[in-house]
Formats: C-alpha cells, sequence, structure tokens
C-alpha cells in the first residue's frame, strides 16, 4: 500500500444529508471529519410529537458520536462553519479552519418568517430541541393559564390555537394538538373544558399537504375536521401579533384569530452558510436560499464542493426542483459517497436520481395519508405504515424501542406523560398571558 | 348530609410532602388546591441520572394533573406563593390569593451556596430539571472541547471534574460520571481519552455519607476509589474560579484542582418562603432555614399551618432533627392528611413518628450501598434494592417502564443515549471554555 497522504473528505451538518454521506464512506480509505454545531442528530420528522408531549427530546436524538463511534475513519467535531475558502480548499470554522479535499455542504435549513423576523418570537417554528419544547411550554401553559382566568373572554383567546401552515407540519401538529385537548388532558382541568379548545389551521394555498395528491389533501382535511380542527385555506396571514392573527382570504376579507399561542409551520428557509455557497458558485440563490447544484450534486464551478439536503436546489428531468425532505437528503448522502470515490479513482459515475417512495403525514390516532407513489393509503393502515416506516429510520436501536413503548402506551391510555413545562422563568410568562 | 360549606385545605408545593398530602386526603369531604410554581412531581433521587445522560427528563417527571386526574376533591394550580397572611387565612400568591382553612406548606429546598451566591454560576445544584440538563451540557461539553483542545494542559483541566459535597448526590454524581468516562463514552472519541478523565470528590467532613454508618461510608469510598473518583475528605472549599477549585485540608494545607467542570451536590437550604413561616411563627430559622415545627407538624402558635419536609425541622425524641430527604416528607404529608381529618372531627391524634426504613445511594453499575436500620447491603444486592425501591416510587407506571427500558439497556450495551447538550447557545460557551 502506498504511503500517500489520504483523501480528506469534510461534512458540513449531521443531519439526514450528512449522516448518511458519513455512514456510506464506512469502508472508504479517506480520512472523515464530521462537523455540526449540536452534538446529536435529530430525527425532525417525530419534533411535532415533542412540541405535543408524545416523546421526549431525547427520543428523537441520536449523539453523532455514538452513531459513528465504530467507524474508524471518521472523526467528529463541535464547530460551526462560517465560511469557505475555496481557492485554499479550507472550512473556516468560528474558532479554526479545516483542510478538505471534498467537501460536502449539508447544513440544512432554519424557519423562516418570510421577512418578519418579529414574528418568530410570537410564533415559534418548529426546527430544533428548543423549539419543540418552547411549542410544548407555550401549549401547557396556555391551558394552565385558563385554568386560572376568571375572565371568559381571556380564557377563550388562551383555549384557541393557530397553527400556520398547512404542509406536514402544520397538518400533524393541528392534528395532535387536538388529540391532547380531546383526551390527553380532557380531565385533567377543573375549571376548564379543554376539549372546547379552538384550534385553527391556516394555509395560503387551496389546499392542505399541496404537494401530495389531491385526494389525499382532501382526506386530510376531512380528518381534521373530524378531530375539530378548522382548517382555512386561501387564508394569507397579514399580521401576528401577542392578541392573535391577522388574515386575508382570497377574496381580500379580512379575519382575525383572537388567539394566544401560535405555532409556526409555513415554511423553511436554508441556513447561512447557503450564501457563502451561493458566493463561491457566483450564483444568485433562490428565494428560499436554496443553491442549484449540477447532476452530480456539485456545486457549478466547485469540483471538490458538494452540496445536498435542504441547501441543494437539484433540477429533476421534469423540470421541478426537488423538495427540502429527509428521504431527498438521505438518498443524496448515500450518492455524495460513492461519487467522491468515483472522483478518487477517476471513474465515471451516473448522475443523481431521486427514487420517490412517496411521502406520509400522520393525523392524529389510527389516522394518516401515505402516497406510496403507486398506491395511496389513508386511515389506520396508512397509519401503521406510517409508524413502522418512522421506527425503521430512527437511528439507534434504543429509541426504538422508547419510541414503540411510548407509542403502544399512549394508544392504550390516551394519557400523553411528557407534558413537562421547562425553563426558569414559568411564572412570569404565566403571569403575562394570565 | 349538611350543607356546611367545605373545609379548604391548600397545599403549597407539589414535592414529596405536598404530593402525598393530597393523595392521602383522596376520600376526605374537604375541599382541596395543591399550587406548584412547576406543573409537574419531580422524582428528585434520580435527577443525577438526567445529569449523567442515563434518563430523559420526562422520566422521573409526572404532571400533577396526570397524577390528581381522578381525585375529585382537589384542584391544581400552576402558580407561587409568596407570603401568608395568616391573621386572614389566605395565601398570597405572586398574582392573586388564596383562602385557607388548613394551610400546609411543603415548598421544599433549594441549593446551597453557603452565603456565595456567586458560586452558583461556576458550580451548578442539583435540584431541579434545569440543573440537571445544565450539569449535563457542562460534562458533555468539556469532553467535546477536549477533543478538539491542542494543548495538553488546558485539554486536562477540560478533562478534571470537582464534585463537591459527599452526600448521596454527590457520592451517585460521582460514580455516574465515572462510567460516562470509562464506558458509555470510552469510544466515542478520537483525539482524547475519556477514560482518562480525573473524577474528583470534596467532601469536608471525614466521611461520604456521613449520615449513613461508618462501614457503609467505607464501603462507599472503596467503591468509587474502584472506579477511579479520588476522595478527598477533611477538605474544604476556600474559593471556586473559572479556573477551578481551592481547597483547605484540615491541617491547613492548601490545595488546587485546576479543572473547568465543578458541580455542587454540598447542601441544601430552604426555599424563600420559609422566611414567611418563621416570621409568622415569630422564631428564628435555623442555619438551613428550617423552621420548628411541633409533635404533630404544625407551626407553633399557629393551629392551622402544619410545615413538612425539608422545610420542616422536626426534633425526634432522640433530641437529633429528621434529615431533609423524599421518605421523611412522604411520611409527612401522610400524617398531616390523618391530623387534618382529626382536627375537623374533634378527634384526638398522635404525634408525628417517623418510621426509618433505611437509606441507600448507588455508586455505580451493580455497586451501591443500603442501610435498611436491621442490616446494611452492599455491592450487587444493594443495587438491586436501591433499583427495585426507585422503581416503585416512581409515580407513574409509564415512567416505571421507560426507566427500566433504558437501565436494563444501558447495563447490557455500557450506551447512556440520553447526551443530548439544549440550549440555544452552544458555541459559544464551547468558545469560551475551549
Amino acid at each position: 500500500m502506498p504511503l500517500a497522504r489520504r483523501t480528506e473528505v469534510v461534512i458540513i451538518g449531521g443531519g439526514f444529508g450528512g449522516l448518511y454521506a458519513a455512514l456510506s464512506l464506512k469502508r472508504a480509505a479517506v480520512n472523515l471529519t464530521l462537523i455540526d454545531r449540536r452534538n446529536i442528530h435529530l430525527f425532525q420528522p417525530l419534533l411535532y410529537q415533542v412540541a405535543t408531549s408524545g416523546l421526549s427530546p431525547a427520543n428523537i436524538s441520536s449523539p453523532l458520536r455514538a452513531i459513528l463511534r465504530k467507524q474508524a475513519n471518521v472523526r467528529v467535531l463541535l464547530a460551526e462553519a462560517v465560511d469557505i475558502d475555496a481557492d485554499n480548499r479550507k472550512v473556516v470554522l468560528s474558532d479554526g479552519e479545516l483542510h478538505y479535499d471534498y467537501l460536502v455542504v449539508a447544513a440544512g435549513s432554519e424557519n423562516n418568517f418570510f421577512g418578519r423576523p418579529e414574528w418568530e418570537a410570537l410564533a415559534p417554528g418548529l426546527k430544533s430541541i428548543e423549539d419543540a419544547t418552547e411549542m410544548r411550554r407555550r401549549i401547557l401553559l396556555a391551558f394552565e393559564a385558563a385554568e386560572r382566568q376568571p375572565d371568559p373572554e381571556e380564557r377563550e383567546r388562551l383555549l384557541t390555537f393557530a397553527i400556520i401552515g398547512g404542509g406536514a407540519t402544520g397538518v400533524e401538529l393541528a392534528g395532535a394538538l387536538s388529540e391532547m385537548a380531546h383526551r390527553s388532558l380532557a380531565r385533567d382541568f377543573r375549571a376548564i373544558r379543554p376539549d372546547t379548545a379552538k384550534i385553527y389551521l391556516v394555509e395560503g394555498g387551496s389546499r392542505v399537504l399541496a404537494t401530495y395528491p389531491e385526494k389525499l389533501s382532501t382526506r386530510a382535511k376531512k380528518d381534521l375536521e373530524r378531530l375539530h380542527v378548522t382548517v382555512l385555506t386561501e387564508h394569507l396571514v397579514t399580521n401576528i401579533t401577542a392578541n392573535g392573527v391577522e388574515l386575508k382570504s382570497k377574496d381580500n376579507e379580512t379575519r382575525r384569530i383572537l388567539c394566544r399561542t401560535i405555532l409556526w409551520a409555513a415554511g423553511v428557509k436554508t441556513s447561512p452558510l447557503a450564501g457563502v455557497v451561493a458566493r463561491i458558485s457566483l450564483q444568485t440563490p433562490e428565494k428560499d436560499g436554496r443553491v442549484a447544484v449540477q447532476k452530480d450534486l456539485r456545486l457549478p464551478g466547485q469540483d471538490n464542493i458538494f452540496v445536498i439536503g435542504d441547501m441543494a436546489s437539484f433540477m429533476t428531468d421534469t423540470g421541478e426542483p426537488l423538495p427540502a425532505m429527509a428521504p431527498v437528503a438521505m438518498q443524496q448522502g448515500r450518492y455524495v459517497a460513492t461519487r467522491i470515490l468515483d472522483l478518487i479513482e477517476g471513474r465515471q459515475s451516473k448522475p443523481f436520481r431521486y427514487h420517490n417512495r412517496g411521502a406520509m403525514a400522520t393525523i392524529g390516532r389510527a389516522a394518516a395519508v401515505a402516497d406510496l407513489h403507486y398506491v395511496y393509503l389513508t386511515g389506520p393502515l396508512a397509519w401503521l405504515v406510517w409508524l413502522f416506516v418512522h421506527l425503521l429510520y430512527l437511528v439507534q436501536f434504543e429509541n426504538r424501542v422508547l419510541v414503540l413503548v411510548q407509542w403502544a402506551w399512549h394508544y392504550f391510555t390516551f394519557n400523553e406523560a411528557s407534558r413537562l413545562i421547562v425553563g426558569k422563568d414559568v411564572l412570569p410568562l404565566l403571569k403575562k398571558r394570565g
């Protein structure tokens, strides 16, 4: 074996894209460095269950080091990439730098408030563990404050919830929140009836789950209405205040939802590193920050930088970009691993192709919609498929067992136990809101 | 049945004392109000396992509302008691007031820094969920920063941990931290060897577990040393800085431990409400804030105010006050329930008597010491008894199952998975410390 310097591969981000790239390079004779600002891989598809007290943060988090423990060619570093020096092949960290031969940028996305960053404090999004525990805190405190509120008007505001955005996250949040109000919290209060809570799901477009087949959107809306969720499609949010949400309908009619809890699920934009990537590729990023990539996921004009996952805008043969979804990121991670090995060995590669195995979303207990590409599923069957697939992709075996135990428990007892309000300033918040 | 107004019983605090008082009044014809600043009952004896990544916060937390759901005579309020108006029988809340006929004050204790509140930021204690996740964060970040630290001296500081206080909490923390370093983290890093971490347990007195029989203290010390913990007895902390701990031995020799992570387990003092209670009883509280109570746990001079748990100083017949321990609080909670019913009915009651069923502490894997009053246990047998008793007293069945699954998992895999660093400012902290 020659004693040549090993190829240095640096991966930025330990989400689905970055992690699957690292795992797929398991047997490669390269030096791999995976950097992330967090020490965990977060299974984001179940984040909404943390927000609604169904699961604990640790159940959907796996320490990156633990996942990659046995993979000798990788080191994990807790670090933040702030810039890329493409000329000198260096990632600039907030506290140092790293040389690379090949760079995989998979830094993901964050909540998008569409130019209204001041809305974030009033309507938290759902991208991180902290986002989820903040949502959980607001939901639980709203019920607590309502229990102590003598004024019926204010009590009603406290028991009204608006979820902005009718994509998968919004639909799943709305369903789970309704089940909290109607089942797990139903008998826990004395002065209020949680099942009188009003839950609004606000969507600007003409239907929920816009990327799904129309039949499934219709079914999802029906399932949500069965759970007492008011679905407002074709309503745009014009303002968010401490007193609620202001909306404008397609016909230019205005409407206000008076409420104290607003949850944001209206969309994401790329992490700031996408701006750096766009700059070194001399391109203008898309509105949501995504950067165009070539057929092999390399950045145009850069032979050894790949961009994958939520940050990448990959144009399919049909002329539509791939959605920002976990399965896309996972497949791109795997592809990039083989592509890097091909480049090292001077081999040709086929261009990246996304194998669409479908999409699915739950709508509460024993209800879901699943577009399996060749067949549509709804109701309990879709829900079972959803359970199975999500358990399968959870990274650690222990988490699978713990999640399964809790799902079984909730299913049979209607009781969601992770109803934990954390944070030192619980009472001031209650006072402010009560 | 007469239509007389029901007796109003107010309980301040949902810890072991307050919760068991409420549960024991299950069948009583009284109106019960349980107030707490948090929405959960926290099983504090397992808090150290959250701090060392073994369990999730929700596993040792039970929503007070869920526990008391079926008990129709009780309402739970999220509220903070700031004062007591004994003349008018009112609890003054931060945002209102509550009338009582009988009041049970069970507001517990908080970390005691013995007149050095500035030490708290440098050496967090372990009384709340937030304390535990802060400890976990600091422990995990120390290893992360060490992995990236090129300077060997600084790396050694990062891999040195000082635990202040050799009571049960300190002993259990030291044992669990050692197992993290030697087992669950052992193979997770590339640049450092976590099993070279130095762990110091600092105790001012002559032995660890001072309230236990001497034989068990000796055994605990031996077990800790087997786990590579350096036990420094008869060493007083004279100062804590960002660079470590300064100590003074019995012989007035000074010593410094250079380290970046200091964990405080040196003692507790009562919550601020104890000052209010002392004032209305016209007594001077003890050094740690505890307030003397009568033989039936009533406050001297107050016929309808009880003080129980960590806030109460109850003098036994042997002239020693009862320790601030969960079993004492639980038994006092149960006693107070029957005493209130006796007072309502005009019946005589026997004075409170503590039935000491012993005490136990774990020291890592398959090792514990248990003083069961008539028999001392050590090693794996004590550990099994410890497991059984702690599972038994965990309040909700779901939590018992989840804790058991995780303990079994950790036992067989040596892998503690709840290694989650939470909080938005992960990186700045790393930079500051690295």
